[in-house]
């Protein structure tokens, strides 16, 4: 392949103080490490975490002047000279964790996302809101060639962590899943994701036609909130006995709870989400006596990132969204913070 | 061995109504079923579970009138006909769970005490406190020739489900476990089973001549929770970042709690105790960004059970008692009620 | 449900010695134990073990006189008085493993079919080739209501034991299993359940008409070792670096050694038939730097059984089979014997 | 700390062709690359590798010129501008895997002993047999501070390569381990290893004070082939049914073979030596109907590396040694090839 032009200065989104206005203008283009790839986004998710990143509302500290995003596709236009496994040319992902240390425990046991040095893309190291962003070698994803960009964006935060959060269930094919939330956007993608693993889907939901694409997605059994007299009690009874696993999509204290509820003894409740200042409350009797396990499932690893991407890649999980381009993310954010946003806004850095 | 003489009545405590008088006298000795053991007691341990059975303040209600008792250690005196794998004059304990049904999905997958036919020592069906006692042939712990029955008690329930609680962090030999309450009746065995175990342990408690007794039974590092300025900054120092594991045998929510913020990122805690209307409160964003998980262990299967007693019949694990009259029983309820038992109480039931 | 009419006697195929005469003629009802079933048996599969049995050419010996079969279909009749969680007029499966002692080593960890005292169903115990047929309540399989007892009947035995030899490989959905002898009866079965465990599948075998049926019960990727000129380079290639499982149907010890060298580094060959005399031939040094694990697996537990079961249930797995009258066994056994079978047969015992 | 004085030459052993002249002379001092850290090694370990690397009688490659070596520990001097998680003065140690990709399928799972792109310690880069060595900062082993650099030196190799074939046993504190070939290099640490981990041992050896050694470094029943009439029935009576995992550091097939057939039903056999060109045979059928693993091992990644140093400094594995100057490193192959090593050598790289 020829060596692709790479230009001096770019179009990105920045800004210089948390909550100051977000500026799409003409940036450097970054130079990457030797042991960096230098990626030519061509699209970009937008996700919630980065709106807390510009906010600055979470308790680390982001880098500052920042260029958030952190769900980038695009092309491997350069790289460091001590990079290994990649050619330019190569499709390459951006994820939440851009690079660790590689050598502390967490690291050594795959737990990359649990490193003290971690790495943040669009955190504490400017993200995918640009057109050219450097990415840790080792972390950075490969991409199936012929993938959709726009359309993989999403499973790159998203769809990696509802996949890692059906893992760390310990579920084997054939048995029962719960998801709480199972329509929003993460949801969407847990009930694909349980459906390529050979489990079995009762979603927990409320709302118009949440039924409808719940089905079309492969679910089960669907248990509606809003009309149901007793939640808990229908899911045992829809899965016989409780649900071999959950996994929380939800945030809300009440249905995390209720979740301990309607897991099987021996089964195991996910908690993915990262609601401010939550706390998941069991009875401990109850959960020592069924002898339920609640564990927190935070980002995927590498293995959990090529894994995901290639049920993507093979077609079994779709993701539904709405391009625009990067200079309108001001607007997007508006209206995340409004909650206006159905589904996931994925930005075309070209725009 | 020539057939033991078994007689028509034996002495046992009984009581006829929750609260009501706890009765030492002629009893009926039981007839085994054609899949039971008929087991003459020699020694039964005193557990807080029996005062709840005495008392009927669980949610589950029991068997009236009963006979408590769920730690018994004793000799084979007859069997059912149906009978595998057992002899008349073996050594044989009974525990708290005497039979389940071993065809349901829990049973099948060696989860017997979450069977829903569950029939439980000294609570569904009679127990210990008698001289005569009929345990299902399957679920009847083998205890090695040579055992002391007297010492061996404890160790049916106390010791199992330590045992049982520390598989349930599945640490590996060099890691780190914390035990919360490491000093009391429970904490005492499991600090001993951790060593055996090839585990390090810091021990969490407080009191006179406690770190000595930590110290005498392996414990490596002790923090006393009345003099430290920080727990959980002192267990995470002292384990270089954090236990893998926490035994909680402490009921104590704040301590439980606690213990959520000093395990190891990827690292397990374990509940154990089951106080009344207790909550495991865990702060879900603390709880995802470690990948912690949060355990209950109730008590051990056949396999635990046959571990837990081989380790204590190769003298890795000693069991402090004070022995007793079976005649005395009523006594023992009394100060147990009032706190004032230390250590662990065993009935003989030739007294 | 009205209590069934037993009869006295019935019709059942019975030989006296290895090789002897198959006698279809009216033999006793069995009575059974307090903690058995009678069940009404309606088909029955022919597996090649009942040819075994009846010659006598394996190294254990035979109960004698003996009426085979151990892949059983029917409704539970009577039962003893010990029984729990079954009721007359259930439906019932009869396996292999008739009977265990639930209270050994290998029993406690859930692997029934390795204990010392096993009970085998058309070897150590009058089998199914009968009308009424006893088996141990724990081991009996529970069929759910509603299902095919002729189609059932292969799935209690063939069945099980490609699903067990499937688990036995430790696989994550989306990785590759190669079926190394993918398409006769139990390599058929194998890729339905590899399919409904979200597994891709990638099978060898040769002969007409081999990759249609591969194709059709959704393989993805056969290899004709009759026109392949590098099985080990075709399957790395089609797996992108080798089969992350591979299940040996084929006895071929040939075949066998060639998986230990097309299986990905750190994946698992299982063994799941029974060459006699054949051995598993592996280069050491291939084995460790490879860093493979070779397992054998045998026949499933209970576990697996109501998962297999459960599979079949719910029509992810068909089981096409050929039904004639019990009274034909005989000429079955022969063509057997001379290769002549194709499928599975299974025998109505009302005929 | 001061930045130490770095020299541009060194004293090193080095050979410009297979089985050529080994050289002890002034060589370059090596310049880390940017993810690389310069080490000052003092001592290293002399293993039966680094004759065949001299010899190139492996069916891999070497690169030539070669300064072999791979057992080496010392402190770091100079690091790369990108190396993450060191500081100049820290101990480290260089292993057999001194690089990898980090980014294949094999090291994302922690795997990268199997990375096709593994970088090899004295073998494909230059190596410990000189007084300055590179070593990417990833694999590079943290040894703590206070560690003797000549003991450590072998647990660099022989240690982890030990540990981890037990880890690969998946056995629980409290079973048996039988060790075939106990009282060699790799057996002594073997041994004392299973201890720390809490498994009960079984030695297998012969020869003149075997068993008193075997017993001073915690073993428990001893075996001498010489003596025995059944190794298979004394193990399998010494274990009370077989012992629950076999290490076979004896090379033997014959030894191997026999493994197959005392290892307890549902055990695991692991193989880690690397015998040219040996055949593991295994009985299917018996393989089959006991359930048996047959796993190779091969050296440990991070984790393993850090745990078994660790066991080290705590002092619970000792390592004997026999110190020497680099300069006389020709004469300790010429005893290696006679075969009159006995225990492991140590070079000093000073002398």
């Amino acid at each position: 392949m020829a060596t692709p032009h790479i230009p001096k200065t770019q179009k990105g989104v920045i800004f210089y103080e948390n909550n100051g206005p977000l500026q799409y203008k003409d940036i450097d283009v970054p130079t990457p490490k030797s042991t960096e790839l230098l990626i030519n986004i061509k699209y970009s998710g937008v996700c919630h975490t980065d709106l807390h990143a510009w906010k600055g509302d979470w308790p680390l500290g982001v880098k500052l002047p920042l260029v958030g995003g952190h769900e980038g596709a695009g092309v491997v236009v350069a790289m460091g000279e001590n990079v290994k496994g990649w050619k330019v040319g190569d499709l390459a992902g951006v994820k939440w964790l851009n690079g660790s240390c590689m050598s502390c425990e967490s690291c050594e046991l795959g737990n990359e996302s649990n490193c003290p040095e971690a790495d943040l893309s669009g955190y504490t190291h400017d993200g995918t809101f640009q057109q050219y962003c450097t990415a840790d070698a080792v972390q950075a994803a490969k991409i199936p060639a012929g993938t959709d960009l726009a359309e993989v964006a999403p499973v790159l935060c998203a769809g990696i962590t509802v996949y890692k959060a059906l893992k760390s269930a310990h579920l084997e094919a054939g048995q029962w899943v719960a998801i709480s939330g199972a329509c929003g956007g993460l949801g969407s993608l847990c009930i694909q994701y349980a459906k390529a693993m050979g489990f079995r889907v009762v979603g927990i939901d409320g709302g118009e036609g949440k039924e409808e694409l719940f089905r079309q997605l492969g679910g089960e059994t669907f248990i509606d909130f809003r009309t149901s007299k007793d939640v808990v009690a229908d899911v045992i009874k829809a899965t016989n006995g409780g649900a071999h696993g959950v996994i929380n999509v939800s945030v809300s204290e009440a249905a995390i709870e209720s979740s301990t509820n309607y897991v099987r003894s021996n089964g195991t409740v996910v908690l993915v989400g990262l609601p401010g200042g939550a706390k998941c409350k069991s009875d401990v009797f109850n959960q020592v006596v069924k002898s339920i396990s609640i564990v927190g499932s935070y980002v995927g690893n590498r293995a959990d990132t090529r894994e995901a991407l290639d049920f993507f890649a093979r077609g079994m999980v779709k993701s539904p969204i709405k391009v625009v381009g990067l200079s309108t993310l001001p607007e997007v954010f508006e209206k995340m913070e409004k909650g206006q946003i159905v589904g996931r806004y994925v930005v075309d850095t070209a725009k």
